[in-house]
């Protein structure tokens, strides 16, 4: 129905790479000096700064500085322009060891303060960059071996923010400067776009503009309720997974939102996971002492595990997938909490396989199929597999070894079976077992966890799970635990920012409005978006009398993929002029036409 | 598609109409008089027995004796036959006066010390009915004149229980024998023909036998967890009614289970429902003094109030109406718990309408015209309506005695004008607002609450609701609270009692079942329930190998509606022969009709 242009293409990814600071050795160098290079040019301009930290980030680096006034926006320029002179001036970096006696006489000499205790942290040998013969800072290192090797085109200081010395706010409020600094002027112009897109992608932001969702002081932080158009995208995305699930033989659940605290320390949530659920609800003091109570899940499992246990297995009965889009609670510090991408309360897109140990390796692979053609379908190509395993030091886990052997072979089988792009994240496990982690990066090359695959020895196990093999005997299941979205909130909040809010038609909230050029064709207007309505599209008719200029710019605002025009013209002939978010105007196309193709949109998840 | 006689019909309800005590005088007078000729005979056969108290109950009565050893099925009998012996003798009951001092002195005479610690607190003038002169008992009545107007083929003994003494378990263990005694002989019959039913439709003993839900004593009492074919039928009945909504303009949304005790303190929740709420979650003793954590939401509405306040409303937007199946926790005591009629965590199909004042009469209708068209398409068609008006002596409700008048009178209103049968219900309005509830009657007669309507002017003025009206100032909008079905977990409980298991086709969780009459025709049976399942049909096709007889056993004992057996003559003319719960035989029909069939009975919320 659509042409191959009118796919839903979010803008290319980016086609510079920019690579993060822990990544380069080049830009850790890089970013050291241009930080020394600064903290000089302040103490030249403002002679009464005491120097503190100034450490590199992913992004670029920052110093922080003790000085009575807060920097203004003006000082920031007079910094730079006295960056490029040192710059200029070709100065020499070099490392020198020096006893701690000798470190703390020069401290004294240039009186220093917060060297001082910094000092008092490191261990010998004791490592000072010097620039030129003028500056010297307490260092690690690595730094480049000349000013002169930096690009001043490629160095920028970007804001100013207070910061608490050591990060504690009864200790003194010191000046932070953030600067970025790239290996050439092409990096920082990609660098300072990919900012700016950040910023105008926002998921907070949109989400607010949109309408999506919201966050109320009084319901609390990190807990999104979501209003009607909000609520479509969540439909739309649960309701073709459920589909999906359908398909392949999946059965849906449903359980509550809280257990008795027994069922967790069954679990060993209560055990490896109890300052990430939120506090228990008790009767009374006494209750709460005996850990008589209730608590909201931070997980599904448990209850799963429970439905599954309510009567004897039979291997004809294996694998049981039971699935459940369960909302979960977590206990995350509120100084966490962002957005639809870091809250308190989410939904899972969650499944429990009980399998035969025969079957693992077989349903494994089908779980990754299904992970992989749900993410083809919303467009989703960026990512790579990350094989998350315990780390063996440790004690966060729980099970034997030979368990974890058993686990994590299973899932280095399936990507090796399937050929996949595979990285390993050594202490990402969960503490019931290994996953198979996809990392998803978007349009600005931000790297996001979606869907997750788990294998777990342990569950079953502590559950007493069993079955009745074919011979009678009775065994003990293995249990997947999946979720390709791993967080609906997540996944949305990744979409917005994805498509920038321009949703792919069988995406939006309000797929077609009509806008009629006068009241006198709000009629036909009206009665098109009806007939759209009847067949399954999310389609509205503008009836605030407003000017066809200030209707396209509304429904521009609003951002409606399609617009149909309604003049005296369109009624005559029984059609729409289309303008597009993605197209711009296509002209005058009959009404069925339209039709066609934005139910051929909505099917092929594609755009008109 | 189906003939009229398939058209999903329960059995009919019962021809006779038992009354309950609380309405019958007669009753009241047949049940006391019962229970003193019950207490009279078994202190004549147990002499060391001692009477306590023999109140009436809604269907029958009982009587607790402190007595050394627990009666049997044996005792009961004999009692039985001691009352027959009793009633023949034609005693007379006659009341008499006394002052307390004559009481306190006869009952010492006989030595009963439970009567003595009834008397005192009892004020005067106290009461006591003879039994002819052989047997009195402190008794406020009514009577019957002689126990010759009882009928002993109108009376049962139906069972022991042990009591302690005003109900405390600290004190004294008392056998209670609970009987039951009516008019005449065919209203026992009817009586006992209704409670066995009762006990074949217990919606507890279907949901296990059936597999719908279970229980789990880890996750907590009133905490059901639905199974894959227990959440078809919540998912049938949820669709349902969404689709409903969104024709009428509900626009879903989705917020959490839980929020800030402040949001519940802004509604007056915790001042007036805190007992029904789940206990806080505070992070620690101090900010639970301070009463800082967070609550399970006991309703919705806060949460739809805060997407309501996020943005300043037009009287354009109105009515808004916002809707969503919430999950909700309520802290219901757990001897109180049963089955899915009471429970701990029930989903209310919610909705919150804000509306001008000028609105509201309209909006109302047009909810309890939604309600009333759900009803008749479930087939539910016995049930009045309730106006469930305030106590205006309690304190239990908040908001000004205008607010009440105003918001009682629209429910009025709404059901004079639609002509619609009610009763009142003093004391049983929300504690912000009065409501009008439906209340359906089952196939045995029994009483059940389902939706609900409520007027509020009380939260607008809490949470400070505004609009801008058409002339550019700021008005209040009032709130409809509404739930057709009201808890999807209680509607599931009496549709499992009121079809006793046997599912019409369109809400049954599978619908068909193929049936091999041997292995070789397996593969058929396959390929028609494959067909069947692509065209939205809930069918499957039995793989045991079974014979033809054990087949068809599990699947009556499965109560699947329609069965479909398979054999040479089917399969040559592509046909199934058809058998189903409701209407037995029906012969050879082809594969094609009976598709259609099946497809017209899930459309018309009808059988086969």
């Amino acid at each position: 129905m659509s042409s191959p242009e009118s796919l839903s293409a979010p803008e290319q990814p980016a086609k510079i790479h920019l690579p993060r600071t822990s990544e380069s050795e080049s830009l850790k160098k890089i970013r050291h000096t241009t930080s020394h290079v600064m903290a000089m040019a302040v103490q030249k301009l403002f002679p009464k700064a005491l120097v503190t930290i100034g450490p590199w980030i992913e992004n670029g680096f920052y110093y922080d500085f003790d000085i009575p006034e807060a920097f203004t926006e003006k000082d920031l320029k007079s910094i730079k322009k006295e960056m490029i002179k040192i710059i200029n001036r070709k100065l020499p970096l070099i490392r020198e060891e020096v006893s701690r006696e000798e470190a703390e006489r020069r401290i004294k000499e240039i009186n220093e303060p917060y060297k001082l205790e910094i000092l008092e942290g490191l261990t010998e040998p004791i490592t000072i960059y010097h620039l030129g013969d003028e500056w010297w800072d307490l260092c690690a290192g690595p730094h480049l071996e000349n000013t002169s090797e930096l690009s001043p085109k490629a160095i920028e200081l970007e804001s100013v923010a207070g910061a608490y010395w050591r990060g504690d706010e009864t200790k003194a409020q010191l000046q932070r400067i953030y600067g970025t600094a790239w290996e050439n002027p092409e990096q920082l112009q990609e660098y300072q776009r990919r900012k700016e897109e950040a910023i105008r992608r926002d998921h907070r932001k949109l989400g607010k503009e949109l309408g999506l969702f919201i966050f109320a002081d009084v319901v609390g932080p990190g807990l999104p309720l979501w209003t009607p158009k909000g609520t479509i995208l969540r439909s739309i995305l649960e309701d073709f997974l459920k589909q999906e699930q359908v398909k392949r033989g999946y059965l849906p659940v449903v359980t509550p939102h809280i257990g008795r605290v027994d069922l967790f320390k069954t679990s060993g949530h209560w055990q490896k996971y109890k300052e990430d659920m939120f506090p228990m609800m008790a009767e009374d003091e006494e209750s709460a002492k005996a850990e008589q109570g209730f608590v909201l899940k931070p997980m599904n499992c448990p209850f799963h595990i429970q439905i599954y246990k309510s009567e004897l297995r039979s291997y004809r009965e294996l694998p049981m997938r039971l699935a459940e889009f369960g909302t979960v609670y977590r206990y995350e510090q509120s100084g966490e909490l962002g957005g639809l991408t870091r809250v308190r309360g989410f939904t899972v897109d969650d499944s429990h396989l009980f399998v035969t140990p025969e079957q693992l390796d077989a349903e494994f692979l089908s779980v990754v199929d299904l992970i992989l053609s749900v993410f083809k379908s919303l467009q989703l190509k960026n990512f790579k597999a990350r094989l998350s395993f315990r780390d063996p030091t440790s004690d966060k886990y729980m099970g034997s070894d030979e368990v974890w052997e058993q686990s994590q072979g299973a899932i280095r089988r399936a990507v090796e079976t399937l050929g996949m792009n595979y990285f390993e994240g050594i202490g990402e496990a969960a503490f019931y077992g290994p996953k198979l982690d996809f990392i998803f990066s978007d349009a600005l090359d931000r790297e996001w966890q979606l869907g997750t695959v788990q294998v777990d020895y342990n569950l079953p196990e502590r559950f007493d799970l069993e079955y009745v093999a074919e011979d009678g005997t009775r065994k003990r299941p293995v249990m997947i635990h999946r979720a390709p979205f791993g967080s609906l909130e997540r996944l949305i909040g990744i979409l917005i920012e994805e498509y920038a809010g321009d949703f792919p038609v069988w995406l939006a909230p309000i797929q077609a409005r009509l806008l009629p050029v006068s009241n006198d064709f709000l009629p036909f207007a009206q009665e098109v978006a009806a007939k759209m309505r009847i067949l399954g599209i999310r389609a509205e008719a503008d009836a605030s009398s407003e000017r066809l200029g200030k209707l396209i710019r509304n429904a521009e605002k609003d951002k409606i993929p399609v617009m149909g025009i309604v003049g005296a013209k369109e009624v005559e002939s029984n059609s729409l002029s289309i303008r597009t978010r993605a197209s711009g105007e296509l002209g005058m196309i009959s009404v069925d036409e339209v039709i066609n193709r934005l139910k051929g949109a909505i099917v092929n998840f594609s755009n008109f």
